[in-house]
């Protein structure tokens, strides 16, 4: 939809590549006749680090610079709001939106879809400029797929799938009464320290895959001395109620997701298992 | 959806535009550079009707014709299957999906949205020929709207909507424990029959808004001798907690929706207050 409403087919966007989903959003440009460029990537090693700022080649006049803010699979995300130079930002939120306070005066658009912090799957969250959608930049353009349209109604074009709105309204109302985004930025950083602690101090047993400042809050990777390891750690943690470790299979090794509504309690019994594991083998 | 991935741009469809939903449709071709033919039509009539086949005009060599089985605004129907003439069938069967038998092998394509008898808004159900999205239509097609794409990954392309789809599986068990499509039919017939008496039985007090033989079985509409009498039967359906009666803006006097989860005795209530009402009045 992005490049739909944003981009006119003269013009060309920038593309931060740094997972999977950043690469469908690039690569979704040639489906529908658009032209983009790939302003950093880090694909060549293997999706480990998001590529530092300076290494970024903006392309001047481009309509807009489109990243993902957390990448699920590789366990990398944006620690820092990065500089923009001037170019209209679009972020794909969709892991990490309401983990955390961001300016968002310095967006153009910013969407996530419900399912990781927010709410059910089904919806979809859009924040975008006003000015930006007031002139979709496409000829043709399925009315649906029209943020313009979209916002005109309200939001009810179609029938909305109310149910995943009303939780996330209960939701939003969940993370105000915790204290909002700042405490929720808070208990996301000591949920994940547990765990990236227990990496740290096992003496290279668990190998971190993502570069360690680009760690992400949200989803924890990494990999023990063997993938027959790997295996038996996921069963350990299992007998102790733990499921959902193992890896994306392009990566392997462990994946430790830990949203918003996981507890703390949870990341604090997953690094006690590590460390435990990691003594006796 | 439907002209993106079977119209090709250079030919054309035939559209039978019997209410705002089969409008909708046909007015979308346009914003996607599409061409489209408007075979019949009950606009100049205040679409009281369906057009009898046998003024329509299909084109030979059409891509297909598109047809909504179920208009909600007007409370028409069509109540038996029509004769396609060799066309390739598109329905939107939103209203009327699941509320009787249909042989799904005359038709190329059926659409429906959950939300009226099949479960939670949200979820979309799309029955489609295979050798139909074989080859889509459009090459300026994103992939959110490429029937192919979706059914390749089984539907699961995005994160599915989890809930309305569970929710649609156990309405559907809910069916089959009644007695399957053959019953539902039945029970909506005995329900809408219980309102059309009402008004035929009232000499002229309710005034029905659809031509008899396109009496929809999904929404009952029909008018009171004044507006002012409208709002008094809407009152007094309320204080007996029948609520929802008011016509949609456009049309003005009584709907009631009498969908599959609606219970048979809802139907009788309403059908009561009619007649004690009209005997008042």
């Amino acid at each position: 939809m992005v490049p739909l409403n944003l981009l006119p087919d003269e013009k060309t966007a920038d593309y931060i590549v740094t997972g999977e989903w950043a690469q469908y959003a690039y690569k979704e440009l040639a489906k529908i006749g658009k032209k983009g460029n790939i302003a950093a990537s880090s694909e060549a090693d293997g999706f480990t680090h998001i590529p530092e700022r300076s290494t970024w080649k903006l392309t001047n006049g481009a309509a807009y610079v489109h990243y993902t803010s957390n990448n699920t699979i590789y366990g990398t995300q944006f620690r820092e709001l990065p500089d923009f130079g001037g170019s209209v930002a679009v972020c794909d939120m969709s892991s990490d939106f309401l983990s955390r306070p961001f300016d968002v005066t310095k967006f153009g658009v910013v969407y996530a879809g419900a399912q990781k912090n927010a709410g059910p799957a089904g919806a979809t969250i859009v924040i975008i400029r006003k000015d930006l959608m007031e002139k979709p930049a496409s000829k043709i353009l399925p009315t649906m797929l029209n943020y313009k349209s979209i916002a005109d109604k309200d939001s009810m074009l179609n029938t909305p799938p109310c149910y995943s709105i009303y939780i996330c309204g209960l939701v939003f109302k969940w993370i105000e009464n915790i204290g909002g985004l700042a405490k929720m930025d808070e208990r996301n950083k000591k949920k994940a320290g547990f765990i990236y602690d227990a990496i740290d101090r096992s003496n290279g047993f668990y190998k971190g895959f993502a570069a360690t400042r680009d760690r992400s809050l949200m989803n924890i990777t990494f990999k023990l001395p063997s993938p027959e390891l790997d295996e038996e750690f996921v069963k350990s943690a299992a007998a102790k109620d733990m499921i959902g470790l193992k890896g994306y299979r392009t990566v392997g090794g462990i994946r430790a997701s830990v949203y918003n509504a996981h507890p703390l309690e949870g990341a604090e019994k997953l690094a006690q298992l590590m460390d435990e594991f990691c003594k006796s083998h």
